[in-house]
Parts: structure tokens; sequence; C-alpha cells
């Protein structure tokens, strides 16, 4: 007998440049959910192809290359210094447009919103990205309503969260979303996150 | 001229079953300090070759194989069940040791403490780790004097923090003692890293 239950997959876009904790955070909370329990199957696909080098220098293999990758219910799209060529790469744009046109939510970090903008998502939609990026953003999803002040915002299924670590919470809201707050509590908890910043939390 | 001041060099240890965030963390803390002008050298080592499947699955390739891996100044050992084996592993241990030998801080994330006190580094020092872990812990450092409650925990250059995502906030202290708190700011600051956990900030 099937599975009648299939798990929610989420398909986390890296490419040259991504910014290391962009993806791995919510890498992390995803996969964390999964293991205590969570309907999930998470993995990495890579632009163009698997072996991608991170902003940092991270030298990552992903699961799969971007042709051929399996669809995914949710798509994260991290930010890094790599999404400002990406931007301008008509293939790119081509090829994230019908991925994310399958996927029930489109996601973000950072400055992936300005790849969810140029892929068309964002028209008319409340949005946020990277606080230094404010203007690529704006150049890249002309139609949006960009949120300078939160750290991650959802309009209808479209979630994007502001700079690098806000992943993490923007993630962390999605399992509770779609499992309950159970789960993202247990999650948060597996993962310690309950942060303690040395000078405080506040920019 | 030769250039004086040499950088802080910074490897991290990974191995199969590594937790991604335990090393991702504080991978992009330091890099990002690096980035905004900290004199620092950051490195990924593999044990006991490059090639790393972590604990959650993503495949990662290290900037240097473990036999013949710069010494670095600061040593950070990650967790992940991948701790597990190694702890019983007398080769990598052996290995493990004169490489936290010749840094000046020895540190971990999460059950990375228990290969530090295999290693023979936490006799008489006050140390944490993941909070599912205890009985693991005092097994590998039955000398260390465990803190259960504290986020993260500097006895002397020994500097150890709890579990997965608390590296984050001990990388932001050592950048601070090392470089100065306007340094560690600033690196909190290109993070973003003033959490807003949709459930809260307390387990």
């Amino acid at each position: 007998m099937a599975d009648t239950a299939a798990p929610i997959s989420v398909g986390i876009v890296i490419f040259d440049g991504v910014e290391e904790l962009d993806f791995v955070g919510p890498w992390e909370v995803f996969s964390m959910a999964k293991q205590i329990g969570a309907p999930l199957d998470v993995f990495t696909v890579g632009w163009p192809e698997p072996a991608i080098r991170c902003a940092k220098g991270l030298y990552v293999v992903a699961d799969h290359a971007f042709a051929g990758a399996p669809k995914a219910d949710v798509v994260l799209v991290p930010g890094g210094r790599g999404t400002r060529p990406l931007a301008q790469d008509e293939a790119f744009i081509a090829a994230l447009k019908p991925y994310l046109a399958a996927a029930t939510w489109q996601t973000s970090v950072c400055t992936g919103a300005a790849l969810l903008g140029r892929a068309g998502f964002l028209d008319g939609k409340h949005a946020t990205t990277n606080r230094n990026a404010f203007d690529f953003f704006r150049a890249s999803a002309p139609g949006a309503i960009l949120e300078q002040e939160l750290r991650y915002v959802r309009d209808g299924h479209v979630l994007t969260a502001a700079g690098v670590s806000a992943g993490i919470d923007m993630a962390l809201w999605l399992v509770g979303h779609l499992f309950g707050e159970d789960v993202a509590r247990s999650t948060q908890t597996f993962m310690e996150y309950f942060p303690e910043p040395p000078y405080g939390n506040a920019a």
C-alpha cells in the first residue's frame, strides 16, 4: 500500500556566491523538523550544476543539478553576492520561473528576494530583504511593497526573510504553520535556538 | 617586506555526521568578521579526508584533509551524531590531540565538547555541551565541570558552546574578545543576527 501522506518537499536553490548561513540555517530547521517526525523531504538544488562555491568559500555539492531536479512544494531562494549576477542571467531566471510556479510556497532569504522579484513573484506583494540591499531589491522587484523593518514577511504563499540569519526564524515560522506550534517549538529546542548574542539582541 | 601582523587562523574540524549548523554558524561569524576587516584566516579541515557527509545529509568538501592541514590558532570542533563513533576512534583522538595542542584556543560546539574531553583538554575545566548529551559528555570528559545552564563557557583558552545554534553566540563572543566589541557588533549587524524566534526565545 502506498503511503498516501506524501511528505512536503523543500527545495533549496544554491549557486556560486550563495551566503552560507542563508541556506544552512533553514536547511537545519527543516531537516531537524523532519528528524523529529514532520513529514518533510529536504534537498538542495545547484544552479546550474551541483558543485557550488559559496560566498565565504565553503564548497558544497548539491543533491541535484537544476535541470531535472525534483519539483518542490516549498522553494527557498537564499541570498549572497551570487544573486547580483544571477539577477541579470536570463537563463537562470527563465529556469527559476517554472520551478517557483510549480511550488506552493515561494520563499527567500536575504537578497534571494531580488531573484523572486526578477522571476515575477513579488508584484503587489509585501516582502523584505537584506538591509543593505534595498536598492537592489527595488530594481529587481519594482512592483513589490518593501517592508524595511520586519524580520520576515508572509503575503499569501510568498514568504521572504531579511538578511542571513533571518532565514532561521522564517523557516521556524513555516514549520509551525505547516505542522503546528508544538513541532516548531520542538525543532527550536533540538536546535537549542534560544539565542544570547553576547552584545545583545538590538541593532 | 613581510606583513608582520599575521592573521589569526581558525581551523574548523568537520567529519561525517557533523551537524550542519554547528559548524556553519561559527564559519559564517568568523568569515563575516574577516570580510569586514578582522585579520582572520578561516578554513575547514576534513577528517580523515575532505569529502564530508553531514548529519542531515549536506555534502561538503573541506579545504584540507586532516593530515597536512595548516596549524590553527583557534581550533573549533563541532558536534553532531558523528562525534559518537569518533569518541571511540583512537586514530582520530591521537590526531586531534596535537592539532588542539598546537592551537591557542580549543573550542567546541554541541557534542564536539566530548571530543575535546577525549583529547584531554577538559580536565578541571568548566565546559558545556548539547542539553541531550550530558551523559556522553560525562563519559568522555570525566575530569570536567559540566555547566548545564550556560549558552557558552570560557575557561582559560577553552571555549565550549551548548547545542547547535549556540556556536553562533560563542563565535561572536570570541570575535569580540580578539578584535573588540565594535568588530563583533558589526559582524552581528552584517549577519542581521537579531533573532526573533516566532514562538519566543525561552526554552
